[in-house]
């Protein structure tokens, strides 16, 4: 279902050759039929971005997008000036296809960095799934299909709004995944009628508290890019915090099937700080604990070792997290086990079988929080990243 | 060998039943038999530090140490009161031994968090060990052994200065390294004639271009401590310079060899950042690319992925290392993979079969540099963190 559950956009997904899996569905067209055209991103801040990003970076300035052309099988990184234009030419291929400008088609690449893509292969992609666009939810599942590297299965998101307005969304991302942002490709689609500004600022709030708060392996991507477009094809004009709200949550959906999916991963790992003097102050300290391979291999091995965390939450600087040692508490899937910064409960009364895992850490230095995601670290990310070429 | 090479020192390791593995050395005695009793000492910034480092903090103070005892098997880390009692009373039944007062002792834990030590047998240990003191080159070697915990081999150095002063030293650490510092226990011992002052000196020198410089798994511990004695049995006061040139070699040395036993490593990694505009700029930089897991697990795959290299170098921010991505180049073992921040000679030109692999980074920005020192990340280092309790 994905980006055609909202009225106006139509999505194709096909097997353009371009990845190293024969047969596999390694490029997507996302088309926006209007009546509007609005559009936000938001990019990586990685000093690497790719080809693609600063082509869609640069598209997306003025609010219009018309179309999202993505491939799998190779991200058209550090791949220089070649690169830049083997962007321009897809964008103007598809602009020509779908009967607009280039500057208003976005393009999105992900795979392995440093090599170009096949153009040809591109090329004749964009044309075929020109000829398989459909709305159905048929092709918005092809397309969420054709974005997978590592994944291991789709992700998509489908929300309603109370006046009958719809959003629908893709992500792609399982490794290289660290805040500011995930590695990942991301289209949301809307048929609310509303404004770039709207949607810029939905999915600025929408994209910090989701993506951005989301840690695999704590490696920013060259090529992450996050879309919403807007086709006004419902003709409703939502209530502004109702739409930040599903734009929100529609970021929040996927960020977490995201973490669902990290590579090797199993367990996902929600913390949660509380008792912080600032919600910064409560990230910060969720962020390190997130970040500690210790933990996370912990994790996997199914000991909900607390030392890890504290050890973690140590190392982030009094000036960004004031909070007193021996004040902290750590429950780890509602076992108090580290208490007034020493031990609490036996560990042995935690219950590590689901998947989830759930740390709480109060800080009791004030009333923010804020909640991070990560997953552990397993024999089988470690063979995915060590033993195959991505 | 280690720190009884060193005049004026003795030392003892013993099996003191605090380790879960019957029989292992656990528990080491350093005794620095004079005329001086300088020392200088560092520690963890970890704000969550254990007894035993607020213990040692305050005993170095004021520039003297008599003694110092370390055990593994525990870190009495985040134990509260009661630790630090343990620790305090661990110093006077050492100081009794020995016939100082308690505030010269310093005291050195590790192992698990959170759980108090095993008292009776750290001070049944603590008699054992001083009445088998010596200042052979077994005594020496046994106390490098009862500090180790994942550690597969004892690490020291041995130095000599030109008018024949001596520099001995061991150090544990395998796991939760990461700057500022390494994980680790460290005692390094002189016979130089030298004051606390020129020690603390040197050691601060020594310790930022070598302990703080190494990574294994970004993970900062709450026991580190490096601890600096001077016997001054050597008669001899030695050249400043060539004094902190020896200290800096001996951490160096010893750092090294904390990274060719990281856990589960298979390959150890430096990684040398040039043309950068400041020191702190090329250790950002190197820091970055340390830190990255995804680089890690392709070396312990053998794959020189550079894309890995870039995207981790494009996470430092402009104001922190100025340069522009389109010239950097990176070497992996000699062969120039990346060029103007685009694919340079293949990669597979790269022979990626020693331990030792080399990362040269030219920012060409500026003529400074910075070089660190990691591990990639195996399967074993998964297997050893998730498996066992450590």
């Amino acid at each position: 279902m994905s980006v055609t559950f909202a009225q106006g956009f139509s999505a194709a997904g096909v097997a353009a050759g371009i990845s190293s899996v024969a047969g596999k569905k390694d490029l997507a067209l996302v088309v926006n039929n209007g009546p509007l055209d609005a559009a936000a991103g938001v990019f990586t801040s990685n000093r690497f971005c790719a080809a693609p990003v600063q082509w869609s970076r640069h598209a997306v300035a003025d609010g219009h997008i018309k179309a999202v052309i993505l491939n799998s099988g190779g991200a058209n990184a550090c791949t220089g000036k070649p690169g830049y234009e083997q962007s321009r030419t897809t964008a103007e291929t598809v602009a020509s296809l779908v009967g607009a400008d280039a500057d208003d088609i976005a393009v999105c690449s992900t795979g392995l960095i440093g090599e170009l893509l096949p153009l040809d292969h591109v090329l004749a992609g964009a044309r075929a799934a020109h000829d398989a666009l459909a709305s159905t939810a048929e092709a918005g599942a092809d397309a969420s299909h054709a974005i997978m590297t590592t994944d291991t299965k789709p992700k998509t998101v489908t929300l309603e709004g109370k006046a009958g307005w719809r959003i629908g969304g893709m992500v792609k991302g399982s490794g290289m995944i660290a805040p500011q942002l995930a590695t990942m490709l991301c289209v949301i689609t809307t048929d609310a009628v509303v404004s770039a500004g709207q949607l810029q600022a939905a999915l600025n709030a929408g994209v910090d508290t989701s993506f951005n708060r989301i840690d695999v392996d704590g490696c920013m991507s060259t090529n992450d890019t996050v879309l919403l477009l807007a086709s006004g094809a419902s003709g409703v004009e939502p209530d502004p915090d109702e739409f930040n709200a599903l734009v929100a949550s529609a970021c929040a959906s996927l960020a977490r099937q995201i973490i669902g999916d990290g590579e090797g991963a199993s367990h996902d790992i929600r913390i949660t700080v509380t008792g912080a003097t600032t919600e910064d102050a409560a990230l910060a300290c969720g962020r390190a604990v997130a970040a500690s391979n210790l933990l996370k291999c912990a994790i996997s091995g199914n000991d909900p070792n607390w030392g890890r965390i504290v050890s973690s939450l140590g190392t982030v600087p009094p000036d960004v997290a004031p909070y007193d040692a021996t004040k902290v508490t750590v429950d780890v899937n509602g076992v108090r086990i580290c208490e007034n910064g020493g031990a609490g409960r036996d560990r042995s009364e935690v219950d590590m079988t689901p998947r989830e895992v759930h740390i709480d850490i109060d800080l009791n230095a004030g009333d923010a929080e804020a909640t991070v995601w990560t997953d552990d670290l397993t024999h089988e990310y470690v063979h995915i990243n060590a033993d195959y070429e991505s």
